[in-house]
């Protein structure tokens, strides 16, 4: 089908200026930008006057179906906060818990303007389920953990496998496996370089906490005398295929490699805020040309899957943590929302682009909290919130029109979740 | 007229605990709180089923009409942006120019749930007559400068008492003036003290901007040989009556003025993140007993009115400063936001209480990111944004209902807007 969308307001090449264009949408791409495509080059239009038309949002780093937990354990520790509260009662999570979890936090992505998301969780095939229910484009990892046991890392390894075979067997555009290593301190030297054989072995990326806190460093440091960048180096693990979560406390040789090996970073600035977990050095890894990418990390500690406050608080916390407002503007935590992270996963899209993927998302300007309509990427990271999107368009299909999600029914999620959720109270 | 709120979810005392209640409203007062009121007690029900009600939002610093310049001038330090982009801007502002950026700030305000709020500005009886018409209820200052000029002294006193009459004469309940120096590094220590003197006089309250920058402290330190504080308490300014916002950069010494003279801060958390001002000392403040609120600051320093992004942002700002997620807790940040604010100001407010004013918010709690309902203080901290407010109730009058606005014509302000701005692009 094709889609036209009329009149929208686009911000348009590398400097995002904004011009009000067309765009026609073809299967699954967008072919055409230009002034006056006509109404009849189209089965559907949309009217996109008075509206912002952006790339789609990608979320690096989130662990979808903890949205059962959220508002559960606040103002914690991250020890405190996994070891009291959310380990036990991930204990008790079903597969069924899973999957609607998951479509929950697939609701709230898609009415907050994100298509493409990362995803690191246990019962990854739930996931996969409800994100290709929901019309989203997923990368997903099953969460692996060896704690240098050997017998649990070769059940790691079969689950993820199965995992793997399962996403591959659904020959979906949209739904993707990667191998998800939990963290150095969780998975074993041994376990990781395996993890990394099979990577490219079938040919997928790995993704993989890394230093979100300095408790982790200094217990990686007394294990193996390096730093968790170091170790993971050390076993050759670390190229372009590799996403990095957090990365927070990192000294200037962990920089380097990082730097070095093409390593792709996802910031979580609310969650590290949340957890007070600590400030990644944001303006060292930009100078050194790192591709930095934004994820929320899961809903129990951020608490939302909104990327525009991630945008925001993005530019908001380097701005504090330097006592520099120019350290990183608008226009730079845009890129990583979008243009970023689609170079880390191969994709086109992260830009409005003819040839690229027809992800995009319409932002309804007609809100007192968006006017003047001054400057609209200021808009977008300053401004809005979730709650401004009013389209969404994945691969071509319309997701989301006028607020109103086509793929999963809503009011049913919403009505059921709190008796699903009612066992982790 | 009564309302009567039915079945709405209510935190509730002191620990905030939710209960699903009755409201019924009689003139300005919550009359009657508990269960099962009879239909037949009011002449408007209101339907809260679904709903969580909270004490309306007080916003304690803010300069409202810079709506209109919002997203002119970002990623700038406080310097820069006021001389190089605020200041020649306000130079063409006119007064039909205030009333109108008033307007839609106004507008934004009670879309996302702000019952009262402070504000300095200049042509504020404009900001006054658009606070009228608004239904909220408004603390207005005329913004004072002096730079050690008598003669222009002589003008501002003159000017603020002309506000001041005006705003006096209005015989609003809803409506109230404040002094409002700008501050110590604009004001002489002589025109301080003859404000002072007048707010004495007159009964009014003082807002004044006090060490929001490293370079403010000094430069009054340099000029008077003390802190901004201190020199204020020197000249006998400091009292239970004085607001001061920002507050920044304090030494141990200005903490134990302000406690002592029981003044009230204002914190800012999302502008002095954005200006990279500073952080402010929350958990010594909170040690001292300070008594703490919540301010946006002015919509081209922020870039939002949405205090429910301020009250996250408290929280998140000062878990990462000092790297203890303990810090302050979803339950200070909201009483900062409500009955600490309500205390400065006098009024019963900020708690739903029996005899307490009916400045009243509802929430929608049906949305994906609000679920499950696991904790409702820390979905309004951590997970609502402002657009999740359905329903506005100030002083005993519905403002907005369903996200209709009541009081302003929504639509007429958002079309003239973009055409009342354009002159400051």
């Amino acid at each position: 089908m094709r889609i036209l969308l009329k009149n929208g307001l686009v911000p348009y090449g590398s400097g995002y200026n904004s011009k009000k264009i067309d765009i026609l949408i073809e299967g699954s791409k967008i072919v055409k930008i230009t002034k006056d495509i006509p109404k009849n080059s189209a089965e559907k239009i949309i009217d996109a006057k008075n509206k912002l038309v952006i790339p789609g949002l990608i979320n690096t780093h989130t662990h979808i179906p903890m949205s059962l937990f959220r508002g559960l354990a606040d103002d914690l520790k991250l020890d405190e906060w996994l070891q009291k509260y959310i380990w036990p009662r991930e204990a008790k999570l079903t597969k069924k818990d899973v999957y609607y979890g998951s479509l929950l936090a697939l609701l709230e992505m898609i009415k907050s303007g994100t298509t493409t998301f990362v995803d690191m969780y246990f019962h990854e095939d739930e996931v996969a389920k409800a994100a290709l229910k929901s019309g989203l484009r997923g990368y997903l990892a099953y969460g692996m953990i060896d704690f240098g046991n050997k017998e649990k890392a070769e059940k790691e390894i079969k689950e993820a496998k199965r995992i793997m075979k399962y996403i591959d067997s659904l020959k979906s555009e949209r739904i993707n496996f990667l191998f998800g290593p939990h963290a150095p301190y969780t998975c074993s030297p041994e376990f990781l370089s395996e993890i990394k054989h099979l990577a490219d072995k079938y040919q997928k990326f790995i993704t993989i906490h890394v230093a979100e806190t300095k408790d982790e460093v200094k217990m990686i440091k007394k294990k193996y005398g390096k730093t968790p960048t170091h170790l993971l180096d050390s076993i050759g693990f670390l190229s372009e295929k590799v996403l990095v979560a957090h990365a927070v406390w990192l000294i200037k040789k962990d920089i380097e490699i990082l730097a070095k090996r093409n390593v792709t970073v996802s910031h979580n600035p609310v969650s590290n805020m949340k957890l007070a977990s600590g400030v990644m050095k944001l303006k060292e890894l930009l100078a050194a040309n790192v591709n930095i990418t934004l994820g929320t990390d899961g809903p129990a500690s951020n608490n939302t899957l909104d990327m525009f406050e991630e945008m925001k608080l993005a530019a908001l916390l380097h701005k504090i943590a330097t006592l520099d407002p120019s350290t990183v503007d608008a226009k730079t935590v845009f890129k990583m929302a979008t243009e970023n992270a689609a170079k880390f996963l191969g994709i086109r899209a992260g830009k409005i682009k003819e040839g690229y993927l027809a992800d995009l998302v319409l932002i309804n300007l007609n809100k007192p909290h968006l006017k003047p309509l001054t400057n609209p990427i200021s808009h977008l990271v300053y401004s809005a919130n979730g709650s401004d999107v009013d389209t969404v368009i994945v691969n071509g299909k319309v997701v989301m029109e006028n607020r109103e999600v086509l793929t999963i029914n809503e009011e049913k999620i919403l009505s059921k979740i709190d008796k699903i959720a009612k066992k982790f109270l």
